[in-house]
Parts: C-alpha cells; sequence; structure tokens
C-alpha cells in the first residue's frame, strides 16, 4: 500500500469507530427514555460523558487532521466527501474549547432541571438565570465557531452545513406570507370539529405494528417501544429503534408520531452501509431527516387515501369501525393553539417561525432573556392570534433551549419544506402514487425516497441533494400549495 | 496539593472512567440478550470492539502505571487497595499482546457459532478445531501472564486474584469424597418424586416481581427482564438489571434462576457507592459474587421455611394452592443427570469437579481436544455415574469453552462453599433466622450480607473476605453438613 492508500484505510476505521461510539451514545439515550430504573440517573450522566470525551479526544487527534488534509486532496471523490464530512465535525471540535463543552454540560443539566421546575410551577423566575447562560454560552460557541454574518449562522451551521439565517429567511418570510394569508381565510369558515377516535394501548400498538411494516419499516431490523417523548435512535441501518406514546382517548396523536418516527427510521434503514467508513453512511442533514419524518407524517399519514386504508386496517385489525370524513376532518382541521408540537399542519410551521425570530434576536443581543416573555406573547399574537395565558403555554413549553439545542427549530420547518418538493417531484415521476396508496401500497413513496435520497447517503448536503431529487422545484411554492390543496379544500377557501 | 495528592486525584478519576466504561459495554451486552433487533448484531460486535480497545488503552496508559506506583508506595490503607487492584488488571492488559487478545476476540466469534451448530446436530467434528484454537489461545495467553506453577493458575487468577489449581484442590478433594458418599447413599434410597407446578408466564412474573423486593432486592434501582440465558448485569449499585426465563409447566426453574440472579444484584446495589473510584466498590472476587447468588438460591430458595412462605404468596398473589411437601421434594431431590444447569443441589458440584480436571488437563496438554469427548464420559460415569447419549448432553452443553471461559467453572462450586460458611455464620449470629424467613421476614440474611460483604467492597479478596466474615468456618464441611441436612434428611439417609 502506498502512503495514500494507508492514510485513507487508517481514515476509514477512524470514520468508523467514531459512528460506532456514536451508535453506543445512543443506546445510553434510548435505554435512559425507555428502560432505564430511577436509580441508574446518576451514573448514566457520567457514562456518557467519558464516551463523549473519548469521542472528542478521537475527533482531535493530529493523525486524523493529517489523514484528513490527505482525503481531501485525493483524486478520489469518496475520499473529498469524508474529508469534507468529518473534517466538519472535526473543525468544530478543535474550535470549542473542552471547558466551554464541559461547562456547558453542566449548565445543560442545571438548566434542564430549572426549565421542568419552571414549567411545573409557572415560574419564569426560575428559568431565567439558567436561560440566559444557557444563551451566554452558545453566543460563545458561536464565536469560537465563527462561521457566517449572524451570530445565529454558526449554530445553524452545526445542524445543516452552510445553512445560515439569510438562506433560512429567504424561505421563512415569503411562507409566513402564505401561512398568515391561508390562516386569516380558514379562521373565516365554518369550523371542522375534531373526532379523535378511542383505542386501549395494546389495540393501538397492533395497529402501529401493522402500519410501520405496510410503510416499509423492517422490524428485523428495529423495535417499537414507548417513551415519553417520542423519538427515533439509530445504532446502524440494522438497528433502528423507534419510541412512541400511547393515548387512549386519541388514536391518531400516537399513530401520527409513530409514523413521523417511522420516516425517521427508513431513513436510517435506508443508508448505504456497504460505504461504512466513509462518512457516506450518514444522512445529509438534520433538514433532510425532518424531510423523511414530515412526507411520511404529513403528506401520506394525513391524507385521505392513507386514511381510506387504515379505516379498513382498524376494522379487519380490531373490528373498530370508524367514520372516514370524520377521521380526515380531524387529521387536517386548523386550530392555532399555544402549543407547538399540537399543533395542526397550518399552524406549526408559525410556532416554528416564531421560535427562528426568538432565536435569532437572542443570539445576536437584540432581545435578553428578560425581556424574552413579552416577546414571545406578541410574536404568538402577531403570528397565532393567541396570547398564551401562562408561561407554560408559551416560551416555557419546549426543552430544547435548557439543552442548549439553538439553531434546531427551524430545521423542522425546512423539514416540512422539503417534503413538499420531493412530494410534488414523486407525483410527477409516478402519478398512481395516489391509487396505491389508497390500497396499502407504499412501494412507490419508499423507493422513490430510497433511491434518490436514502441511498445517497451524505455525498451531497441536504439542500443540494433536495435539487437533485426535485430538480427545478421551489419549496415554498410546493408547501403552500399543498396545503392550500388540502386544508384550504377542506375549508372551501384558497 | 501536592504531587501524590494530584496523582491520586488523578488516578480515582481513571478507575472511575473505566467502571464507567466497563458499564457502557454491560449495557450493549444487556441490550443484545434482551431487546436488539436481530439486524443489529454486526454493528453490536463492532461497537464492543472499539469500546474494548478504548479500554485496553486507557489500562496501558504509562501514567496510569505511574500513578498506580505511588498508590502503592502510600501510607494510605485505601490508596493501596487500589494500588493492588487496578494494578492486576493492568499488569494482565501489559502482558497480553493487542494481538492475542483482537485474535482471540475473533476466534472466539467463529467458535461460537461453530458450537452452537455442533451442539444442534450432535457433530462434534464442527466444533473440534474452533475449539482446539481456542484452548490454544488460552494457553498462550497463561504463558504471556505467567502466574503460578500450573498453566490453569494464571486463568484462575483472572476471575479470583491468587486463586490455583493446588488451593482450589485443596478443596474439592475431599468435597468430591463427601459427595459422592452422599450420592451413593441417596441412589439406595426410596426416589422422591417431581412436582413441577405449572404456571402461566404472566402469572410467574407477578411472582417473581412479588418475591425479587421482599428479598430486598431494590426494583427503583433495577429491573426484571427476559432472556435466553439468564444473568445479572450491573451499570451501577442504582441500576442493576436481572434477567430471568419462563417455562409454562416449571414455577421453580424460573424462580430459583430469579432468585439467584437476585442475589448477585443485591450483592451490586449494596456494593459502596461512596468510594467510587477506588475500586473497593467492586465485588471482591467472582467466587464471592457466586455465593451471594448460590445463598439466596440454595440456602434460602430451596428451604422448607422460603417454599413455606412462597406457598401462602401463591394462594394470595394468584389463587393457587400448591401441596408444601410436595414442593420441597421437587425442590431439593437428587437425581444425577447430564445437563449442570438442571441439576440438583447435591450432583451440582460433582459437574464442576469433572469440568475442572477436564480444563486443567486440557490447558497442561495431558488432555487434547481429540481425545476430549471420551475423557468427558469417563469421567462422567465416574463422577455422576451417567454416560451421555450424545455430546450435546456432554461436553457440548456448555458455552465456556467457545468463548474461551476456562477456568470460570470452578467459582460455581467455590461459590456454594463460601455460602455454606456465610450461612452457617449467620445461623450463630441470628438464631432465629428461620422463623423470620417463614414469615417472609429476610431482613436478618440481607442485613449479615450487606454489612458482611457487600459494604466491604473489594477491599478483601474473596478468601480473605470469607474469612473475615466467617470466621473459622470449613466450607467444604459446612457445604457437606448442609446438604446432608437437607437432601440426607429428605432421603433417609447420612
Amino acid at each position: 500500500m502506498s502512503g495514500d492508500e494507508q492514510a485513507w484505510e487508517s481514515l476509514k476505521v477512524r470514520v468508523g469507530e467514531l459512528r460506532d461510539l456514536r451508535a453506543v451514545g445512543g443506546l445510553l439515550h434510548w435505554d435512559e427514555n425507555v428502560w432505564m430504573p430511577p436509580g441508574g440517573a446518576a451514573a448514566r450522566g457520567r457514562q456518557k460523558a467519558v464516551l463523549a470525551r473519548l469521542r472528542h479526544e478521537l475527533l482531535v487527534d493530529p493523525r486524523l487532521g493529517e489523514e484528513l488534509a490527505m482525503a481531501a486532496a485525493s483524486e478520489d471523490p469518496l475520499q473529498r466527501v469524508a474529508a469534507r464530512n468529518l473534517g466538519r465535525l472535526r473543525d468544530r471540535a478543535v474550535k470549542t474549547p473542552a471547558s466551554l463543552v464541559t461547562e456547558r454540560a453542566l449548565a445543560s443539566s442545571e438548566a434542564f432541571a430549572a426549565w421542568r421546575q419552571a414549567r411545573a410551577t409557572d415560574d419564569s423566575a426560575l428559568f431565567a438565570r439558567p436561560l440566559a447562560r444557557m444563551v451566554d454560552l452558545a453566543r460563545q460557541e458561536s464565536a469560537c465557531i465563527g462561521v457566517g454574518d449572524h451570530p445565529y449562522d454558526a449554530l445553524l451551521d452545526g445542524y445543516d452545513p452552510g445553512l445560515t439565517l439569510a438562506s433560512v429567511q429567504d424561505l421563512f418570510v415569503p411562507l409566513e406570507r402564505g401561512l398568515v394569508a391561508l390562516l386569516d381565510a380558514i379562521r373565516g369558515a365554518t369550523p371542522i370539529p375534531a373526532h379523535p377516535v378511542a383505542l386501549s394501548a395494546e389495540d393501538q400498538r397492533r395497529v402501529f405494528l401493522r402500519v410501520l411494516p405496510a410503510l416499509g419499516f423492517d422490524l428485523g431490523c428495529g423495535r417499537l417501544d414507548t417513551a415519553p417523548h417520542p423519538f427515533c435512535m439509530a445504532m446502524a441501518p440494522g438497528d433502528v429503534r423507534l419510541t412512541t406514546r400511547y393515548d387512549d382517548k386519541d388514536l391518531m396523536s400516537g399513530l401520527l408520531g409513530t409514523i413521523h418516527e417511522g420516516g425517521h427510521g427508513m431513513y436510517e434503514q435506508g443508508l448505504p452501509e456497504a460505504l461504512r467508513g466513509t462518512t457516506v453512511d450518514e444522512a445529509a442533514s438534520t433538514a433532510m431527516h425532518e424531510a423523511n419524518s414530515r412526507l411520511w407524517e404529513n403528506r401520506i399519514g394525513r391524507s385521505p387515501q392513507f386514511l381510506g386504508w387504515l379505516v379498513g386496517v382498524l376494522a379487519e385489525e380490531i373490528g373498530l369501525r370508524v367514520d372516514l370524513p370524520a377521521l380526515v376532518g380531524s387529521c387536517n382541521r386548523v386550530e392555532a393553539g399555544f402549543i407547538r408540537v399540537e399543533a395542526d399542519e397550518v399552524t406549526y410551521n408559525l410556532h416554528i417561525l416564531l421560535r427562528t425570530r426568538i432565536e435569532a434576536a437572542l443570539l445576536n443581543g437584540d432581545l435578553s432573556v428578560d425581556e424574552l416573555p413579552g416577546a414571545w406573547d406578541e410574536q404568538s399574537v402577531a403570528l397565532l392570534g393567541v396570547r398564551p395565558p401562562r408561561p407554560a403555554l408559551g416560551y416555557l413549553q419546549d426543552v430544547h433551549w435548557s439543552q442548549g439545542l439553538f439553531g434546531y427549530f427551524p430545521s423542522y420547518t425546512l423539514g416540512n419544506l422539503y417534503a413538499a418538493s420531493l412530494f410534488r417531484r414523486l407525483e410527477e415521476l409516478e402519478p398512481t402514487v395516489w391509487e396505491r396508496v389508497v390500497v396499502g401500497d407504499f412501494t412507490p413513496v419508499l423507493a422513490f425516497l430510497r433511491r434518490e435520497v436514502h441511498a445517497q447517503g451524505h455525498r451531497l448536503d441536504g439542500e443540494d441533494l433536495l435539487a437533485r431529487a426535485a430538480p427545478g422545484r421551489h419549496p415554498v411554492t410546493d408547501l403552500l400549495d399543498s396545503l392550500r390543496a388540502r386544508q384550504g379544500a377542506l375549508y372551501g377557501v384558497s
């Protein structure tokens, strides 16, 4: 072997080990949320910390830097992709002082506890100081990374390389105009009532385990368990764990959540495992991951065609009769509320636009933590037309900031945008997709995603991959068109 | 801080990290056996390998060697204990070449697959070569470690520091005489019939979850799950996972196994967590661990007093009527069979003596792998009076050798020996123990073990801890006495 070949082989081993260590960290997180007894919490924190330290040491190893430099200069495109993908992670690790990493870990434990307490008691004062600390640490991190024009940019870049506040706003500003207009029109129409479907958790689980493999999630390479906050954790394409929860008064709440996590899971199961060690066997970006979950949840899971098939499954599997028009109305009705995770498909994105504004203002110092509660309520009125009666229904509702996850929220709406264009492209290529879905045949959907997204792994970043998979499409137009077509039609507005 | 103090603080951090990494490896193993989907196997192997590599690197770090040397020379007894305990692990890691570790990991994957196939098809030929490889690697490991007079010694030492074949035989030779004589006497008596208690897995689980906390196992700091081969995995004193299995034709099979694992689990829950970072928060030895599980399983779980309480629990909890004398007979009847894990309390130890002889002969080359099947059958006739009709019921029954676990078997019988003396000591100190057990009050048993064993952690090695906890007692005499008292009395022999 030449020196270059040796360096590449060595780099592949390191990439594989880093991925395996991340998987181990994922198992610790999954177990903590699913099975760990209460007494295990303190030890679990230490276990996560030692893994994080070892992973950080592997990332900042100077020999890794040398091998990445050689790969970056290689004629092999695969080596250059690996150098780009892992180089970014390494750059961030090298630029962030270990003391900041430790401080953030400690501060976020404290902030999480304070947030839980503040939310439970509706006492803003408890969270003010810990939140200010998290904002300050996020600003410090941004300064260390030093990417982009706005302090928010370096944080966005951590989830979606190259993403900036300006590029996000290019999408979010026109989206907001369209959403607000649609919401106004719907407000003037006759309200559509909710008809939740009551079902025992046991029967719901039977339904979920019938739906997931029908969509294409492989239960031989995955699981479905229960957790307070549903998530998907992938250890490898062969080991993808979904979690869900059961509300025995409302089947669709858990089912749409399960389909959402299943969308994440099918992406992970479809990644090109043969390219292990090259970083190509990873998802393209956080937003593209979210595009998969939202395509399945929103485009498929809320569609009259899917729901038509589901009504048959419910009758056959558990002898339950459900009225299809009422179910379609329930899954697509629009009503501005306080809580993001309970929002419908139209107002959901307004919740994200609100958070994006607030985060950007916190990061560049335009907004102080003291001013935050007032600013939140004001923006909520402006965007959604509702004023939260108490902070637990307002800025205290989400866990993200207590964990230092500034810059994550936009990927939820980016995911909806990407999903809209991907789905429009699929409809162009497979005009029969809906008549297949209505009989429970989801293969055209999965085959398209497998080919255009999953199998591509992380050769391209999310935005570039979207442009390749859905050439010439405009995500804002596509999302607004799809919402007008479905929710607008339901309410008889446009 | 002085240099010595700094070194000690640094050493404590390393000790804690090594313990946390071991816990993470434990979670990987637990999950693999309890929840992992089939597709996760390949990735799980890699995850375990990278953790093992990182742990090995931490152990052989020269700075750790320096800190251990300083601790060994300290006036603080705690530092000297840490130096002794971790020093042994480090010595073994330093002496074993990385290539041997890797080779053994690969060979054992192959040998495990070959063993499973050989056992399933009763085809000795499939396992001969992989087993010979494992024996050869064990001999190489023994030569690298270079402890003791017999090649077996270095392997025994890995489970119980200081243990040698000679010291094992000092106990096993007189034990064998006593066991063979007792078995002969029982053979001449009227056989006692088996009366298995049939019960659904669901009801069994209710019983197990009633019994475990009654004994003293804290379910807030632990769990009970299902696995094909029951085991106990402790991540920390606050997170101890037991596994069991359910045979719906035989309640006691799963219950005694659950009590056994619960005994391991209570030891782990009682370790002195405040001494984290000193190695004192670990069990004293493999044999002492087994002493805990066997004390609970055999001394308590098979006792007429425990079974009397259990009959009441079964009636109360699930309305099941069980005849106490029949149950006592079933749990204590003696019958020589082929399978170790199904053996009664008397013949179980003969199964271990058989394996100890075979392992010692394989290790010093007195016995070749080709001669092994014949030697096994011959020894089985000599010790147990039965000749396995096929290798799956003979030398192929246990997984240990395919995993390279030579030297582990003796700890099972050492555990029975230690348990006998610990229990006799407890009876001396607490003459009312049996009248407490019969009403379901197990606190005298747990309090004794907590004080004399668990809270002591690894200040003393197992043998020394036994001498301290049960001063002046003779384990062989105590075990034989207890078997004669229970099984001899049942059969009317002595």
